[in-house]
């Protein structure tokens, strides 16, 4: 029998622009998320491991060690520390590691840190640096970015199954709208469908990036970290909140070369590393009431939300047009805003997104809260799919 | 219950200079490590996890996302893949994960490499890539190195407990006598113990480097890749090699600013992890048949052999000078050739110790093999020792 894993604290200053240090900005999220677990630092913390996921403070920060250097700074010592980086995918595979340590026995208590502090590159260097998460001989050395790979999946996509730009424009104004009510958003703004798909001016204010990608349908640069505190639920009662239990991870790797894929418009690793987190949790995708899903480009939404079975396949834009999506929709995607709205710090955003969902099944989410939500799911994508983790938690029956 | 685990697989290419890139790099020493278990790759294969652990890939090699990459080069998908940070203590910390992975029942066979590949950088550069492992705002900042830190550190342990360069000289020296027969080593040959030390021209062929440390005094830097392969006991009868036992882990963090260390001739965060280490075996100091110990400069050899046990503080130096880590002595110490001769690619020396000792327990240390080993350590040290992982081996009574 495995021991159980729960989410106790949870931490999330706002995206968008850090003034203060990559290990500040990571402390910062921490202090939020133990002060909301009730945990108190300096002797008999009780804090057994901390880990740090971030894809790139190595290279953009030129910082190593930086996990041991959370845990003086926290006063944690003498936790064990390692950082964990599986490109943007690194927040939930750092959860899976604090998951791991916990049902193993090795650890009580885990604390989970996701920050990246893309800000300090920019333009083409920030691009760049995203690009290093690409096939090292037969991509990027190509000139082959993120952005490129989305567009020519999104035009693949939306020539087999009719999938318009104005899909792909509804997807960023439902997670717009949802940011609007998360004070740790990025942006927080609502584009008008009308202005962004119709108006004469379309091209000056969303303009193509990647086409048929516009401005609109691909996630901004942030800066940002986000924390929670995992425990034994044997020893849950020792926390200020009550455990969110993590019933279910999954996680799956695809080629690392995008074009050697069977099918180009398929998400295999999605597909997979849901399907593990279903089985693991017992449970199946009707009995998600809300989900977070990686929409680093809007595509990834719709496609996503086929892979880990909401909708068929080739018809996830058709429940976005029905409103499915929205909250008190069917299956309301993206409550925190998305990665389009709420920002995408990679090493963050699997945190973030888990956060989300713990916020929901709380009844936490003011403003864009699912009512009687008690099961979740969220989708951390790295690569261009090139290795993928599923987290299902659900709310513990009163 | 945990589960236990074990070890079933080695691959340990020499370590040296490096004609591959990083990831060919990596894939060799797993392959070497597969074939030793008997594993094939493709379908089928039956490994769950990969972890790379690898402390400057990203800053060196400019790639991220590499646990992926590997597993698709090996033909392993869809193995979860991460990639694991902890200075030169990831490849110890990596191993830990891989243990947490199988105990928690997560996982049955993982797959952990260890690789760097530093001498894409020189001179400086190298000592300043090594160097952002120190503290971002009160070492990194002022030029603060790590053999600065080590010369600093070995003058205060000369004073206080008469330490001589002639033992810093004895360890060097009989670590590289080790490494003559461990076909792996970057460095195959013997300085004379008189020349180095005694020789008039010894300031030319034995130069201070960070006073009072010479040249034999600090370990080089290598390019080089190990690899392991970890399996639930329970099911270590797939594998062609009898597992050699994962017995105890033990891991500590100490502060991140070495000046703030309570008493700054001790390696506090050794002597925790070896603690917990013997803790979780059940074993003893004097249990031990053999051991690794992170000699990246010689005078922590001696004085982490006080830290785990092994001879009162203060007297390290006095068992160097009677043979007692020799070979045939009371606990030999780096049979490898240590850190000294074997070479240090950071990421991957974790790795290496604990294959050495597998090697050792297996009775596969031809030429230097300790006779009837039946229970080893190693410790990996990460930072100034900042945050220490120690690792018991045992072999099964048969």
């Amino acid at each position: 029998m495995r021991r159980e894993v729960g989410i106790v604290g949870v931490g999330h200053p706002r995206f968008g622009k850090s003034s203060v240090s990559f290990t500040d900005m990571c402390c910062y999220a921490a202090v939020d998320a133990l002060d909301d677990a009730g945990i108190k630092t300096g002797e008999g913390h009780g804090v057994d491991q901390l880990f740090l996921a971030s894809m790139g403070a190595q290279m953009l920060n030129r910082q190593s060690g930086i996990a041991s250097a959370l845990v003086d700074t926290l006063n944690l010592r003498p936790a064990m520390a390692e950082s964990v980086e599986n490109g943007p995918a690194s927040g939930a595979s750092a959860i899976k590691l604090g998951y791991m340590a916990i049902a193993s026995g090795m650890c009580d208590v885990v604390l989970v840190i996701g920050g990246e502090m893309m800000r300090v590159v920019s333009g083409w260097e920030g691009t760049d640096f995203v690009a290093t998460m690409l096939h090292p001989i037969a991509e990027y050395p190509y000139g082959l970015t993120l952005p490129a790979f989305a567009g020519m999946f999104t035009r693949l996509i939306m020539e087999k199954y009719g999938v318009l730009e104005s899909d792909l424009a509804r997807v960023a104004v439902k997670n717009h709208e949802n940011a609007m009510y998360n004070p740790a958003a990025h942006i927080q703004l609502v584009p008008k469908l009308e202005v962004i798909t119709e108006d004469e001016d379309k091209d000056i204010i969303n303009p193509y990036v990647a086409e048929p990608l516009r401005l609109y349908d691909v996630c901004p640069v942030s800066d940002g970290a986000a924390a929670i505190v995992l425990c034994a639920m044997e020893v849950a009662d020792r926390f200020a909140k009550k455990p969110i239990r993590i019933a279910g991870i999954g996680q799956a790797t695809d080629t690392h070369a995008v074009a050697e894929r069977e099918v180009a418009t398929d998400l295999l690793a999605v597909r997979l590393a849901a399907q593990q987190a279903y089985k693991m949790a017992n449970l199946a995708p009707q009995d998600m009431d809300v989900a977070e899903l990686h929409d680093a480009f809007q595509i990834l939404e719709i496609v996503e939300s086929e892979e880990v079975g909401f909708f068929p396949r080739g018809e996830g834009h058709l429940a976005v047009r029905r409103g499915e999506t929205k909250i008190g929709g069917k299956i309301p995607i993206n409550t925190s805003g998305g990665l389009k709205a709420k920002g995408h710090p990679l090493g963050a955003t699997g945190v973030s997104q888990v956060i989300e969902i713990v916020l929901q099944l709380r009844g936490e989410a003011t403003g864009r809260q699912v009512e009687g939500a008690r099961a979740g799911l969220a989708v951390n994508f790295g690569g261009f799919g090139n290795n993928v983790v599923a987290t299902i938690l659900t709310k513990e029956v009163e």
